[in-house]
């Protein structure tokens, strides 16, 4: 896939238009609704029933608008006209899709009642960390749209990490987690930072002891996993995806515009959203998280200046060990963008409007100008969707037992 | 007042029943009941109509067992049966009463509902810290009593600061705050951590441009503070005070019990209850926090380890510059407390049994034994209140204008 997408990618850069790139899946033999359902099987969600594919032109409805349909040009914008925009519509709805509800199982796992609440409070429980001090809130807030809006996480000992922190929210529909996607889920993704030292600098075995000192986590890991005996570190990190698939932001006006709703995106914004096909934006940054699906080299056609791509981190090289994932990154999701600044892995640019230009340059070989970078930024804020709701949990006390924090 | 409690606490650690305590208050000239109502009054707290003073034996209502007018020896402790219970039931329910409502205007200020939803956004606002990392409910967290279970806490920098951190909860009904009461209330005392180096590191300025720089703050402070001119650092506070004045925790199973509902304490609690009087710890842990009314000097009878009660740390006297006020504290509040542990304004004790010994030797005179000290750590679990319901607030985001943050 990966060669496929960089062809389609410089067919991007060339100046293809959206059905250009509609084109690109077609001609992998696959339309391009399929292909959004079939990497969201890949990343192992199953929705609710009904859900994906049965709320109108989502993505995932193989029935609606599959690329090979697409028109021959780009459909034109212009005044406030519905019916002037179906084909851009279509071609949207295919593309990307509207945000579906919280799934109710994740690489197989069932997402419980039991399971949603006991990852809640684990959540924001800072004894996952050494200090006492940290938790997943910490550096993926809930009220910050999922992330913490500085350049690198702060972490023990006041530790920046090597990376701008990714949003939790709708993570579960990424393919992989981690700017490297070098985990496959998100359970797997939250073993990693309870045990990174620049995070939370813990260990499962200290996990473990920590919650097992404490009776009220016993009796909520039995009731979320009864056949497990004790509490485990697995356990917990399921229970940490549990409740992040609650995550979920639906409802953004870019989501009401595609399943019909003209009013919920301006004229601007959907000329913002045209440019995003036509500069090459949604050859990446597609699927229904508009990104985190695939991988992609960062300046693939101009390297952007080390303060923006560091020399020192080579992304999913580190994962793979092979010399063309130097600097190749996850295709960074965009929902919600227009919450988490700074951007990028680096997290140095503050500005969207910035980020889409220098994405130009970088990656399409092309120069976004001032104008087109603003519509397609006001585009992007159109992604912002109903944030969550989580009511702050209630933490069961420290006991003797319980290991005391380490500063 | 100073000298008074001094006498009171001290005719206590020669053995004084709760009738003495009692009586050291009406030797004052005044009944107890009248007196917690004072405190409440000083404090500047006014509650709803018909709450503090219409539900039942609640503390200051004058009318419910004037100190006055009790018994001349302690009520004895015996099996379930409640008149047994009426004497204690009265002296408790007049020394210190059980949590009221959220009070509707503190220190003159009226607590709104505009004020409170801004100060809950601003309570889990990381931008008030330089470093964009640390918020207040860092420190007083919503999910652990209001405090954050560290020692002391872990501020800008990875700076530990020099006294534990208070639990906001009932904070309200504090006749004064921190350790060493320099706040008069909780608006003064919320411009404190703000600026503090050890812990948010910010300035009055810095927070008034970073949220001036954000349209929906600025909306939301014109909604809550018409009169002020754009955002000032005192409405910061003064949002704070009102979000923090509905962090109280009703419902304790000592509230229920003093209530009349005999069900809510054992009969090894209410044991427990009868030994806090009569061990002493009521003459300085009482109104309806049990504690937050007044100072005490730490170790009047036998000074603790430096570990406990370090030289350094003089107390109030950093505040009054006198001589009487070295090791000077306020007693500390006590409802909640199961939840809040380590113990003391070092922060170096994490069992209540041992916290109860240490008050026994330090402030008492006496030696507490381990079954007298199990009992009043059970009674003193019967002051854990209904925790606060609290939605995790969206915080708009930053602008170009918005000072980045500084690690």
């Amino acid at each position: 896939m990966g060669n496929r997408w960089k062809t389609c990618l410089m067919a991007a850069a060339l100046g293809a238009m959206a059905v250009g790139l509609a084109a690109c899946a077609a001609d992998d033999g696959a339309d391009e609704s399929t292909r959004a359902q079939q990497d969201t099987a890949d990343a192992g969600i199953h929705a609710p029933a009904g859900t994906m594919d049965g709320d109108g032109p989502a993505a995932a409805d193989g029935a609606v608008a599959p690329a090979g349909s697409a028109p021959a040009s780009a459909p034109e914008v212009a005044g406030a006209s519905g019916g002037e925009h179906d084909n851009l519509r279509q071609t949207a709805a295919s593309l990307f899709g509207v945000i579906p509800e919280a799934p109710t199982e994740v690489s197989g796992r069932t997402v419980t009642p039991e399971r949603v609440e006991l990852g809640r409070m684990l959540f924001f429980e800072p004894r996952l960390s050494r200090s006492h001090v940290i938790t997943c809130n910490t550096c993926h807030s809930i009220g910050t749209g999922g992330a913490d809006n500085v350049p690198a996480s702060i972490g023990h000992g006041w530790q920046r990490g090597p990376r701008n922190s990714p949003t939790v929210f709708n993570a579960v529909f990424n393919a992989a987690q981690f700017w490297d996607g070098r985990a496959s889920d998100l359970a797997e993704q939250a073993a990693g930072p309870v045990q990174a030292s620049v995070e939370m600098n813990s260990t499962p075995e200290l996990v473990v002891q920590t919650l097992s000192s404490i009776p009220r986590y016993v009796e909520l890991f039995a009731e979320a996993f009864p056949e497990s005996e004790g509490i485990t570190f697995e356990d917990v990190t399921i229970a940490l995806e549990a409740f992040e698939t609650t995550l979920v932001t639906p409802d953004a006006p870019f989501d009401r515009w595609v399943q019909g709703d003209d009013s919920a995106m301006t004229a601007n914004e959907i000329e913002g959203l045209q440019l995003f096909f036509e500069t090459g934006c949604a050859s990446c940054h597609n699927g229904v998280n508009f990104g985190g699906q695939s991988y992609f080299p960062f300046g693939v056609l101009e390297r952007p200046g080390a303060e923006i791509l560091p020399v020192g981190d080579k992304g999913r090289f580190e994962v793979t060990s092979t010399a063309t994932d130097e600097y190749v990154f996850r295709a960074s999701p965009l929902r919600n963008v227009a919450l988490t600044a700074p951007y990028f892995h680096s997290g140095q640019v503050w500005s969207l409007e910035e980020a889409v230009a220098i994405m130009g340059t970088a990656q399409l070989g092309r120069d976004i100008n001032e104008e087109e970078a603003g519509k397609i930024a006001d585009f992007l804020r159109t992604l912002t969707g109903r944030q969550p709701e989580v009511v702050y949990p209630i933490l069961p006390p420290s006991t003797p037992d319980t290991p005391r924090p380490e500063r």
